[in-house]
């Protein structure tokens, strides 16, 4: 039996940790959101990812297979230690509010372990705008965020890409934060996935880097007042991405 | 004062041509179109193209500061004879029901301009299915084409490219036939427009290649029962397209 | 214990085959060659391969662990029948001498494979002359050919791809035939190996293509006057290749 | 007439000074150098380039018809003020011992210009090493520096790309320091040039790069100890690249 691939899954777990609503619902509000909305991004996610949007991503991973664990920002280093970097084939990377939050020497540390380890990295939705993606990118990665809880149909452009295997030519995430382009990044070495949404907006929304000896992949979706991350193709995807972006692959 | 820019719009000028609409309303027929629909594909396209597609293509050109000839499916050697590729250095293809008129010798010398002496290659639309183009991406070039009329958006994706100098971040036409992903080319060198349509469907709408000396572009809108062709952005981004297909640019 | 992946070698077996030497022979002094190098390419390529290249090449991957069948240019079909095609995951291509004597529509059927059921090819050497490279790339696939027996240097360019798993940073092939840049290619998806040659001449010598479903990799070395095929990193890189290129992967 | 393009020529300027000289023969003899190698590396340099090599790089654009001004790390913002980023369509950048001494500031403010104005940007040979083309790649852009006076034979692998126009198949620059590959960069959008040397060494010489809006160019040739800029095909490549990195081209 081969050894399972070791993941590792970072959340920064503030939307859903009443010890950092005050934080997190004073931010969005002074982003201009309502109270209401506000609330929503606290309550109403802890609601969806009771245990953290970590453990819903992880809970499938380990049906697939793989050994994973999880680490979030309140952690110790964030929870990203040498040993644990050093335990760790593919990082799984969920940030959105606090990215700033993040000490440099520990995204700096994530960043050496790809680039020169060839630890894998997935960005999922905002977390293209961590510090280690923007560093790996070389460019804003900015796009045009959209809360409307919009249907979001991502299409399969290459449909022999490994990261594509078990899928129908599209499917749809019923409800969304649209994040349109342009999209700040380098041409990706892969295009797997564009999403369209009813409102006319698209996305290259499942994109391959190579850095150095890391396979990195940014996948769109995830937004956190959503069910997203129960969703069998969200699963399915970011399963057969761990695989891909593992070392040696 | 430069040379102006040598551009031929060539186009297969049957719809629009009375002399083939029996040929042509049978094709459609017996493609499992309506009496209606055949009639709107030969009657209706010469209402809006009363001069035929390449006309309509080529006096914006002109008025670029172009120097444009046409040429047609009817001409001896489909009007592409060495002589007026001798003197054309940027090639616009428009073809949609007989791309298999097309005689083989004449592809293959349009096809080897390109590669060999680096005439450039802009295929409208449907110009994905012709001859030339096929051979030069070596796959199928199939998409699913869905005719409805509904309106297209196109994104700029590198908005520094050459061929989206000038224009917003999007613009919409307004009646579109829907040509949807999966569309069978290889991964283009540069991909400038990503358009959706509110039915869902997306498609990598203008794509860029290189092959052999010759640049190549591909752009999805031009459907000849819509004015499409009447459209100032889509002039531009032909305009734009023919610059930069040029040799040595 | 996973299903064997199934390769077919194929050879046109010409060079090393007695029945053809009066054939090879006289093509090679045609092209100006002296009567002893034709006799080297008839007679010293027996000695170098007396059981046909595609036995040298399917030797190591059966210790590898893959199910391989060969195939050649005389067998009905050449001996790739569609039931052959069936129970084939990847193509491996030598051919040199006789493309043209390669039925169009067993190229047809090759072809067709690859782009639409996703069979891998590898194309060894002057396999990139062959109809189905050719037809896959849309160009030329010309280069410069120089028979010196020179030492070729190839350089992992991308260390972390799958097909350069398990190699030093550089390595030399004693004796080879030299073919330079331009190579007339489209850029490819990525370039695994570059080469150089102390004479001053490089190769993109490892280069991947997605076409259609299929994965394509060019690989330069394997002249056949040269016991090329023997050496280990030779096998090596043909075995990473043969699992890379497999479907689903 | 159209208006010149604006190219701004940054040279660190502290081989060609005496001022440096101390810290430069410090720096090199700490790096293992002899007492006489780091004497060539600095009153070797001036008398081959006595004006620094920025003005060596400067004279032959403004005979191109370029309007070009130079600056240097000693001058106040290392002469990269907003307003002279202002005036420059292009940034042409040497440097190689000091890299660390360009002030973070500076780094950023030309690093914004090129993703988010699209000032162009050529990084010349260890300019590959500089903070700016560093944070544009997402990689470490480490290769292998031999200090030995070897010829480079630099091969044009996309004949027909802008940069190209009017060059050879291949030329020769007769001293070189060689950089080998592994070169630690993200695959590049168009691979120009690809060099080798007698003693086995390849480079992938020339890249093109688009991040956000700006058009970037890394070229490799350029030692301080040759009289590289000198000669005719390099200054035709920089004109080249310059005229291809401006905006809207």
């Amino acid at each position: 039996m081969p050894t399972p691939i070791r993941v590792t899954v970072w959340n920064e777990f503030w939307h859903e940790n009443p010890r950092h609503w005050d934080y997190v619902q004073r931010s969005w509000m002074s982003n201009g959101y309502s109270k209401e909305s506000a609330i929503e991004e606290t309550e109403g996610v802890r609601e969806i990812y009771p245990d953290g949007i970590h453990e819903a991503i992880a809970a499938p991973l380990r049906e697939h297979g793989f050994s994973v664990r999880t680490a979030t920002l309140d952690e110790p280093q964030h929870g990203l230690s040498e040993a644990v970097l050093d335990a760790t084939d593919v990082l799984i990377w969920w940030g959105h509010v606090v990215h700033d939050k993040v000490e440099d020497a520990v995204a700096e540390r994530v960043y050496q372990r790809i680039v020169e380890n060839g630890m894998g990295f997935i960005a999922l939705h905002w977390g293209a705008g961590s510090k280690v993606f923007r560093k790996l990118m070389g460019t804003s990665c900015s796009l045009t965020p959209i809360v409307n809880g919009a249907p979001e149909r991502l299409w399969v452009i290459e449909p022999a890409h490994p990261i594509a295997q078990g899928l129908e030519t599209a499917f749809v995430v019923p409800q969304t934060e649209i994040y349109g382009e342009p999209f700040d990044i380098p041409a990706p070495d892969s295009i797997v996935f564009i999403s369209s949404w009813p409102t006319g907006e698209v996305c290259r929304s499942g994109c391959c880097f190579q850095r150095g000896r890391g396979k990195i992949f940014f996948f769109r979706p995830g937004h956190e007042t959503y069910p997203i991350f129960y969703q069998s193709e969200i699963q399915h995807v970011i399963a057969n991405a761990a695989r891909w972006a593992a070392r040696d692959n």
